[in-house]
C-alpha cells in the first residue's frame, strides 16, 4: 500500500490527477490544513468530498492533544464536515495506543501534564490517568518541611499541550520520572507553537515537554508527528 | 590573582592549610553548601569565621534567582551569619549586571518569567521590568478572535525559577522573543532541580528556561553558573 507522506513536488493541474489515482489513503494535518483555530479553511469540504467520491481512505492526523477522537469528531461536525472517529488520529490517542501496543501494565497509573483529551483516550484504552485539568488549580509553597507526595504506582508521564501548566504539575511529573523506577516519559509531540486560536500562534506541547526535559534531564518518547510510532501504527491500521 | 574554582584534589588535614594560604578569595555556593532549604549546614559559621579571621575575601554565589542580594543578606542574617550585600552574587543580580555591562537601552523593557528577586535587581540597576509575580494570576482562554497583546518595547526576556509559572507568562515571553526584533533571551541558570525546601528537590530554572527554548526554538544567554559571564564578572570585581 502507498501512503502519501507529503508532496515531493508541487501539485499542478497536470499532476494532481496522477497523485490522486496513485494512492489509496490520504493523511491530513488539521491545524492550518483543515482549520485555523475554529475557522474552516477554504476549499476543504470540496476536496474531502472529491476524495471520498473516489473511494479514498482519509485520516485526519493532529498533534494537538487537548481533545480526544470523540471531541475532534464533534469539532469536525460543528464545521459541517462529516468525519468518523475512526478516521481521526490525534496525539492524545497516540499516547494511549503507544501504551497499549507496548503492554503497559494496567495496574500502573499514568500522570498527565495536558488536557482532557489525553485522560479520555487513556480511559478508553483501559488505563488509569491522574493529573490533567484537575491539577491545574493546585499550588505549592516552597517552605521548610514541605514534602511533595507523589504516587509510586505511576509508571508513565504523558506530556502534551497544557494551557493550565503550573509548578505543581511540573513537580509531580518530574518526581515520577526521576524517582519511580522505569517510569516512561511520553511526549504527545514537540511542536514549538500551534494555531490554538485563529489569529495567533501560541506555545505548543514542545514548551511543556521541554520543561520536563529541563527538570529531568531526560528525553521523551514522542508518539505524535513526526515519530516512527505514529507512521508505523497508521500504516498497519490502513493496511488492506 | 588566584580564585579557588573548586578543589582538583580531596582536601585533607595535610593540604587544607596550603589551600587556604594560597588563595585570596573563596566563592561559596549557597544551596546545599551554606544551607539546605532554610536549615544551616553544620560547620558553616566556624568555617566562614576562620576564613574571615585570615583576611580572605568571601563571595556567596547562588543560581537561585528568586531573591535579590538584599533578600539574601536578610536570609544569611536570619541564619545567624553576617554577610554584606556586596558579598552576594545571585543570578537575579547576574541578569541585571549582564544587561548593564552590555549597555541594554534604558528605554527598553525587560519581561520577567521568574520571581521578585529579578525585578528588584533590574530596578536597582535602572531597568524597567514587567511580568514576574504580577502575571502569576493571569489566565488566557484559547478562543476564536483571541489576540494576546504584548509590549513591543520589550528588548529582553529574563527567565529564572518561577513557582508561579503559567501559560500566560510562557506566551508573553515567547511572543517577545519571536516577534520583537533583537529581543534577548536571558536565562539566570539552567539548573534542573534545586533544594527549594530542606526535604526534597524541586524543578529549577532549567525547567522554565527549557520551556521557552521549546516554544521559541532558541537558546538562551546564561548568566549564572557555570557561565563565562559570571566568572569574568566576579574576577573583575575581586581584582586587587
Amino acid at each position: 500500500m502507498d501512503v502519501a507522506r507529503g508532496a515531493t513536488q508541487l501539485l499542478s493541474s497536470q499532476n494532481v490527477g496522477d497523485l490522486v489515482d496513485s494512492v489509496e489513503a490520504f493523511l491530513f494535518d488539521c491545524d492550518g490544513v483543515i482549520w485555523k483555530g475554529d475557522a474552516l479553511i477554504d476549499g476543504v469540504p470540496q476536496t474531502l468530498d472529491m476524495l471520498r467520491s473516489k473511494g479514498k481512505k482519509l485520516v485526519f492526523v493532529t498533534n494537538n492533544s487537548t481533545k480526544s477522537r470523540r471531541q475532534y469528531a464533534k469539532k469536525f461536525h460543528s464545521l459541517g464536515i462529516s468525519v468518523n472517529e475512526d478516521e481521526i488520529f490525534c496525539s492524545s490517542f497516540a499516547a494511549a495506543m503507544f501504551l497499549k501496543v507496548n503492554n503497559f501494565p494496567r495496574e500502573k497509573k499514568v500522570y498527565v501534564i495536558g488536557e482532557e483529551g489525553i485522560l479520555e483516550e487513556l480511559e478508553l484504552a483501559g488505563f488509569t490517568g491522574l493529573g490533567g485539568p484537575e491539577d491545574g488549580k493546585k499550588t505549592v509553597q516552597l517552605k521548610p518541611n514541605c514534602l511533595f507526595e507523589h504516587e509510586k504506582t505511576v509508571g508513565a508521564v504523558v506530556v502534551g499541550l497544557d494551557q493550565y501548566i503550573n509548578y505543581y504539575k511540573l513537580q509531580y511529573g518530574t518526581l515520577c520520572i526521576r524517582e519511580n523506577p522505569g517510569c516512561l516519559f511520553i511526549a504527545t509531540n514537540r511542536d514549538a507553537v500551534g494555531h490554538m486560536t485563529d489569529l495567533q500562534e501560541w506555545p505548543g506541547a514542545g514548551c511543556m515537554v521541554d520543561a520536563i526535559c529541563g527538570s529531568t534531564q531526560k528525553e521523551p518518547i514522542v508518539v505524535g508527528k513526526p515519530s516512527p510510532f505514529l507512521m508505523d501504527f497508521l500504516v498497519q491500521k490502513l493496511a488492506f
